[in-house]
């Protein structure tokens, strides 16, 4: 078996040094070869209150210096088993949100020809929809695993969801019920574990491909101070993180990160939080082994 | 039944824009024909530590812009039932706090003739005193509902507390319980529903007239770092919206949320806690419906 | 002569206290009867780089509360003479920049037929295009007093532009020099007062009806941190205040204050200086009294 | 029985006044007559991602103006039963870590020699190095209580650990667990009282000397953002609480809280977070009453 | 001639290590036996706007750190023939700004019955008042060199004010002129040495006692953004270089630099010209002599 | 002519997303064929007071994204005429200062083994030291440019030297000025334009291969706060740019801006003024035309 793509290490050159890259891994212009890529999407014009999520991906990239290849909680080593790489940034146009739209699902329509699964650094939470549809080009119908504080949810899917925040009126949440999906709001699940939940999701999905969408507004703004549209009474991180853990077994052919907006959390923590949940879900891809 | 004020939508104008008021409500100058009132009291000359409180008002209308009307967690829908409006602020003496005191007991005297409850954003602690005199004198003896780091309670009261913190001498707390105070330490309730201590509470208070103080301190700093005497080890969001969701079906006669600093939280994330308090606030109040 | 509006009085109610208005002036919903009216526009959809000026009309009225109604620098007492308020924001629409050109430029059509002289608070340097169309519906071809640290002129007009910052090609200025401009890059004027400048604009352009745009970013970030496209080497503030108030005995019809991007400069001192400079352009309306 | 130091009391002094030293105790020279020292290492030489622990010291001295000599939730009056004071910060080699370890182990070798048992605020965690030799110098072979987000455990020693974190292979912790260490991952304790932890330990090590190292980014960054090697998924502050206060009881002879780094937390709150974790150190001190 | 205090070095103890004192002097608790003495007054009660200056002495300490004995710039050697010390805070109450004043007076009076110069650290501008009280009654009628963004001049005194900010009305600058103050607004002297000003200041008030009171805020925001209610257009800090050393020569009694407010400035490069000025301050002091 | 590297076009890739590197030049491994090239020196601990400057080359280079090609106020067009890219970073060692010294040398003797003139992103002024020994091992003795507020020159250079800031003696600038140094305090020159300095450097200097050494830190705080020692009363950016624009002429081997400390400007508009003096040094360089 070839030597697969590994971070640069830090005795080669310090984490705070050298280009950043996601996790440091090598920077690669096609998917070709690859098994999984990350891929940044550097838009937020479809942000409704704090906008600075342009600024995501770079900012994720530059805290993933931090991340190791081995999940010690875990023990998934995704980088002895599949190729990664960075493959940059998709070159939206910045002034018109519907042209970004097509040029996105274009740039993942080639991305998934080459067998490659996509794990997005947002951006805001708009990209997912032109994603979904490259993705559902080539798998057909998919489930979403949708963790978000606001229930804007897209089009013909099933699947679960987790919100919660002020609303409009009390059938806000219907919609996406008759949608067929299982909307779990984040106060039924404080104090606890979401261990439970994750095993009716993966009873519930089986193998039906499925794509995970994961906006950090979900988790509680004292943990991700940096982001557009937060809601007080989120995730705690224990919960995103069995969140995640938990879809390891689904048959996942995308995922996605968004919402970091980096004017909000000078600090870089809530980009470092995404960094980490980014790894996270590389870390339950299928094929990935654990040790 | 007349139609009541309702938040400026955000497709009448994006959230962003427009002038602050609170919840976006119409701002008035008279209490007349109101069921409750959002009232700023910009007062921190009784602070001990980090001042800042003074711009608390300002801050917390500012992020009050994200409200919606409708109580996703509660089902709760208070605009549909209350007339509500913003009144303003009480326009303290900003240099010599004896001066605020009747200053503000006059002004909620007003407000209180025409029957309408005062929600007030805050503003430092000491404004709690001022305001119970208008309120009990209006009402009679009073229970309070208090949730601080401190035990700086006041007068001829009993009720309920929730407090924690290094002190001077064993019997810091014993004072309030003289006076007919329950006292429960925030590290008695750690990792636990207050769910059963709000029932308890409800048995105990039955239809006795109440307020309830809410001092955002109260919540640890992870969640509330813009105030003037944070304490660790305080409350979550969870426990802190489960207090106020408890008091529903309480006899209550006002409420208010304080010592929110900006100055320390330059998110603007513990002004948006605020704001979502005293929203959780409105939605007990005797006679909003639950749909 | 009947009272004018006066900004609310700290002794009525103290600065940091009250619904944050422009100036603490009235807030009204008609242009009918005044001079000159304060208008935000909270559009950053149009900013290449670091967005956040939809936040600036909020925090320039929030940071106008220290603002006085007499200028001591200038002698000019233009509150005296002139009957002015806040007109609130132009509800624009958050996700299509083509969208929101017409109803700015509607918005402004109503409040110029009114014979009131809009001065705006930005909102990013997209909004002078819509309003000048509406300036020059009503008032003919119009000569253009322009500061920015960029070249980005627009459209059939001529008059006199401040710019610096690198560039793509040696002829970036060529193009608006074509159009009539004259073009004072911001090195050529460093160390010197811009009297002798203005001098020079105001023989230019004698009693043309001229338009002020004001990009804050023609000030140097070192005095106006919160801005969306920084450029090194700008003006002082001094500068800036020598080039509005060297533009008294224009014809001025109007004039905007541009780029103020609140989350790029927490103390708020760059909106606070955006309040100033707006005063400033008041206070060189024609009309305004001299004391 | 002598009266001991205690804080400079806020009515002598307000509390944001007054030169800064640990809980407002006397600054001493030598450790003569001491049952406990404060002491600063402000070294952050080791650090290998976010420098800046050289300032935790002085800031950890800024914010411990806010303690009380009592412990309201254990009931602990250590003030009352032990000499206090501060001895300042250790002169080190800010160039040479080499040069330093040598510096620490002087300093401490002397105040042990003084029957004094040193707390120390740190500093980077390479501080606890030097100073367990002078521990172990004085009490014989150690036990170590100690909690990071890392492995980073130093010689031969055994004890309890608290760790999370990504790592480099499976066998990341295995190290540690063969020099006798009881490892305990984060994700293990989750939503869970640490208390029944802290008894096996307080079983385990019965009255073996032991030290209490304590690195704040053991935290999560949700409550102590202000660190150098930030770590999602960590304790939160009533498990840290737990963890300190469960080891009254234990032969302590040393005890640091290290990793403060303030340019990464300007509201001050991570150093407040450490002060009181500091208080609880010295709370849980052999000859400390409970009252 | 005994050698004089000295501030601990570099060498000695890192910059960023050991108690923060002013210049990293001793500590001291009498004035007996010192030529000139730092003293900080922790008081903010008298600000109108943005509070925080209680901090201001703390901060100022800490940065000051960076302090050498030796002025660069105009070769003055203070501490080689001063006695200088820090006294610490003034225990000013809190609360109430009408008892502050005594307490402060007395304070004062103590210090200069010892023939010692006070140089203060404020604290707002209130400050000034109780300590010209002490200063009259030890050496009579005071000049006072005033510098200040707003006009704030206090009862009976003659001397020289700079100034500028928007006003009420036209005879704001009026009454300090009639108590026979000189005042230069701060627009006369843009671009210009302040040399010349300051030659004629001390030719007009030879060796007449005086005092120097400079608030902070009359430097341009730029380089003082911690302050309470900062002004545009102010002094560049070469003109505050220029305004305090061409104080030499005077016949100073005491001295103050005040409104230094930490919460606005997190960098603390505004504390750290406090301290600079008020070094400066030391260094025109009579008797220190010029290498 | 063969097409030079350009920066990636803001059209093919929004200034805000992409892979960071230097102005958005291509990341090459090996300094062949190319005229200059930027280099990342990672290294801080060398810094006296506050750390960060590690972080220095990563913010810079995220910044820089706003730099177009061409120099609007010059004329200078390097990337016409130069073959430039970005190498990177040093692979410095983050614990031993000594042992990173060689590495750097090393680094710097292959890039100058290419013809390539370097262009360094600092990191902490230490580095200069082994690149000067790189630079002088080619092209023997050296002059040396050099701004700073301190007066940290090393070794047997001469040249021409900005400084300031409190000294320990009157003779701190005397040991550089025995070297052959000519110092200009930066005092003298307030108020003034730098182009008659830098005359009189070009004349002293003729075709003597020089260094210029930038240290942000000789530009005043107000506009570069994010540094490790700032001084009062420093350069203005005016100043700064004449500095740099004047060396053009000189026999440049090689520049560098050092001491940019990120966490010190959460703003990045240090890191950007830093991005453009090292464009400004491009600039300069021999062979670049001017349009």
């Amino acid at each position: 078996m070839p030597v697969k793509n590994q971070p640069l290490s830090g005795n080669t050159m310090p984490r705070f040094g050298g280009i950043a890259s996601m996790m440091r891994l090598p920077v690669v212009s096609s998917a070709q070869g690859l098994n999984a890529a990350f891929i940044g999407v550097p838009l937020d014009t479809g942000t409704s209150h704090r906008p600075g999520a342009r600024f995501g991906p770079r900012q994720i990239r530059a805290e993933s210096c931090l991340l190791r290849p081995y999940n010690m909680a875990t023990g998934a080593a995704p980088l002895d088993a599949l190729q990664v790489a960075d493959l940059g940034d998709v070159p939206i146009n910045t002034y018109t949100l519907a042209k970004s739209l097509p040029i996105i699902t274009d740039f993942y329509a080639q991305v998934l020809a080459s067998d490659c699964i996509p794990l997005t650094l947002g951006g805001d939470h708009t990209i997912t929809l032109p994603i979904l549809r490259a993705v559902a080009a080539r798998h057909g119908p998919l489930a979403l695993v949708h963790v978000d504080a606001h229930a804007d949810v897209n089009e013909d899917m099933f699947g679960e969801s987790i919100a919660r925040g002020t609303g409009y009126a009390a059938d806000d949440f219907d919609w996406p019920r008759q949608q067929g999906f299982t909307v779990v709001p984040a106060h039924e699940v404080w104090y606890q574990s979401l261990a439970p939940l994750m095993e009716r999701v993966r009873r519930h999905l089986g193998d039906t491909p499925c794509y995970l969408s994961f906006d950090i507004d979900g988790i509680d703004p004292a943990y991700a101070a940096g982001t557009g549209t937060p809601e007080i009474g989120g995730l705690t991180v224990p919960q995103a993180l069995e969140n995640v853990r938990g879809c390891r077994g689904l048959n996942i052919g995308g995922a996605d990160l968004v919402e970091v907006s980096p004017p909000y959390d000078p600090s870089g923590n809530t980009a470092l939080l995404g960094a980490n949940l980014l790894f996270e879900m590389l870390c339950i891809l299928p094929g990935v082994p654990i040790r």
